[in-house]
């Protein structure tokens, strides 16, 4: 499929997996969302599920992003290394390319980048950080996934910069603050249980491109993408309703 | 520069360091040599080595080889690891694809492909394993460089099936058996050490395409490739007595 | 507890999962067995799941056997790689000091040794590695377990150079052929799949020190503990049974 | 040598060569300093490095100190990861039990524990850090090693709730700041070059306890140990003088 810029997309984990390890529902998911990030090797994943991966999303039509995090795959990327700029550059264009490899060799090929865990976070909270990252995105010539927010102007001008185009996820599940940030997961209201409000949460975002805040106002939130977590039955019977709400959302 | 085949090139293996251990001299060597073989991370060499490596090799005009490995960082990809012939063709590829990618971010690309160590044996005396690494090879239609011996056509019967060229490199200071193997390691004269003696087998390479044997007889050896080793003063004194050598060969 | 010679005891891997991956139901099977073989970080686990593991056995009053692997986590220690003979005692004494450490931790030690995977059938079908882990071994005094076969003499011989007992571990669930040896896991039948037949298996080696072949006929087989694996709900079930057939068995 | 707390000693990181890749001249160095801080694994070193290094103390009667650090071996342990507390407590006991073993196989044993790079200095920054740390070093019953600073008596509470002795170690060839601290590395002269200052501070250490920082005055540093580097012939020649300079200190 190619992506509708109209609609907003479901995106989601895969290739979590690891050696023996399994991680992820990744057959039962993979026919409800619309772009697959595929995890490169440093933080999940390796060559053997990362091919098998793609053969997953090639069967379902599902786009594929190069999910690269940082190098620990025991703590799966979760932990800030210390990492110069430069390295960063380097180890994003290493895991990139490896995966557009393994994608070239089943005929097709990556579409986005969405950094991981703790490199996504500090992407996100650290400008300099951001420029690494969007230097090696250039390279490939496809947009970067990352958090949508009320600066997204601020990021859309240092990738600019790099020709590099933006892509916007939002949270399906997450409570955001007045500010257009997401509420700490420290703070017990950060993730949103019921399953109305989640669905209503989407339908908001689809509909008006607006969100809920944790004091009742609505903010405006501009987003190409959701984002959602397929674990287990019940969460992935929750793709499924936010699928079909967001196809029959304008109604 | 382009790759003459009517002369015999000079490779070595490059981009050996990791982290912040130094191996190898290799700014001293690049300028004598044709192709470097870089390691990609494996089972040597990290994204940052690879970078750097690849800086250089440009600068002197030399061609790029990628010299994927078992992934034994240790044991650096010397010891045979007992893989499937799909995981050895995933890891080629995502090994290749790697460095690729950071060969573009220079504006340059990979020429051919060499395996290392113990992949690059077993690849030799065993026709599934070489499958596996041509299969590898043929996604990214480059030549892949593998041992010159006798047996020169049957490789090339095999390799022709994915439409991959091959490379044959013959060793300067080697042994060669009447077979056109290597004399085993585990002999006493399997090195030459002397000079004029490496220094006569790589001139009656090039100029007549063959070598002098252990029994002192001479056989055919068809190479494309000299294979060097640059890791002290002395042996980078050889290699630049070689490249004299094969330069002023024919007169 | 202390393990009773006189009785067939119940030994299972444990403390296989890896940082956010989990693998086997430890909770619900360590109540179910007398010795847990606790990766040490080389082929699975990392320093929190040991540690976690360990609690976990000793709040079941299980005595703790170290489970070092080869050094590829990928793989899961499943893959041979070409090691020297000091290079695996050095490992091992690596990893089973890791552990014991971690179980000085807890007030508790380690009971015994048993090696995991490729580095297990090595040392069974290898004496030179076999040599090379009791030398490890000899270092903790605690006994080796290995498994039982008809060549019992030849391992104890071996063994007694270094003052290492050995302990003898037979499978409940594996074919057994004339010779004492494992039917291969590539032959059909390797694995017993009636859960009447591995019961009986069980009670024939714990009554008789005995079991049925392939060919019908009985041979002499001694071992000392069973392996057992609980990896889901039925495997467990079925340990629960084994474990009351034996308390039950002299009956 | 039995640790004589009467006098400076030197202590150096040892065993910083992993897999085929060299560093440091430990052969040369050994004969000069009275304590290796071998690393273990996780940022440098391997089982058959620790071994070799092992015996070299051996032979030169050095005491043996487990060199831990981050899980960050391409990174030489210089970059913070963000690990919890427990995991850093689990992980420094891993690494620490893995020498203990290797030392025990050649009957000897660890003299104390020193935090390597980046766990060194945030141990140093971190209460928690260091709490951490301390715990680890508890189940050993040796000495931690940390930085002398003014605030000696800071940590000694803290390492006191686990029966942990410090051993505190001054720098020979670092500027010290009025309040004690090293002048950071990003300041010009944050390493003393000058040959005679490097034996001025030394001496100034080990007659009165003193040393001049970077604004001429002198303040009291309460050191046990000096670290010296041992990389190249220069600064072996300076490790002998320092060595010479404690020896007649007094003269």
């Amino acid at each position: 499929m190619t992506l509708n810029k109209q609609q907003l997309t479901l995106n989601c984990d895969m290739g979590e997996s690891y050696g023996p390890w399994q991680m992820g529902a990744d057959e039962e998911v993979m026919p409800y969302v619309d772009m697959a990030n595929i995890a490169c090797g440093f933080h999940a994943s390796d060559p053997n599920v990362m091919q098998s991966t793609i053969t997953l999303a090639n069967m379902n039509d599902v786009e594929i992003g190069a999910h690269p995090g940082y190098p620990d795959i025991q703590g799966f990327g979760r932990r800030t290394l210390a990492m110069t700029g430069d390295e960063i550059t380097n180890m994003v264009v290493y895991q990139v390319g490896a995966l557009q490899a393994l994608c070239r060799a089943q005929h097709t090929n990556i579409s986005y980048i969405k950094p991981h865990g703790a490199l996504y976070n500090d992407m996100m909270s650290n400008d300099s950080t951001f420029r690494s990252v969007v230097k090696a995105a250039a390279l490939f010539k496809v947009p970067l996934m990352i958090l949508a927010s009320q600066e997204n102007e601020k990021y859309l001008e240092i990738a600019d910069d790099f020709d590099v185009p933006l892509l916007f996820e939002a949270f399906a599940d997450r409570l955001y603050q007045d500010d257009g940030m997401l509420t700490p997961r420290t703070q017990p209201n950060a993730v949103l249980k019921n399953e109305q409000a989640i669905l209503e949460q989407v339908r908001t975002l689809a509909e008006s491109g607006r969100v809920k805040t944790a004091s009742g106002s609505y903010i405006l939130l501009e987003a190409d993408t959701i984002c959602v977590h397929g674990d287990n039955d019940e969460s992935i019977a929750l793709i499924q309703k936010i699928r079909q709400s967001l196809y029959t959302g304008g109604n």
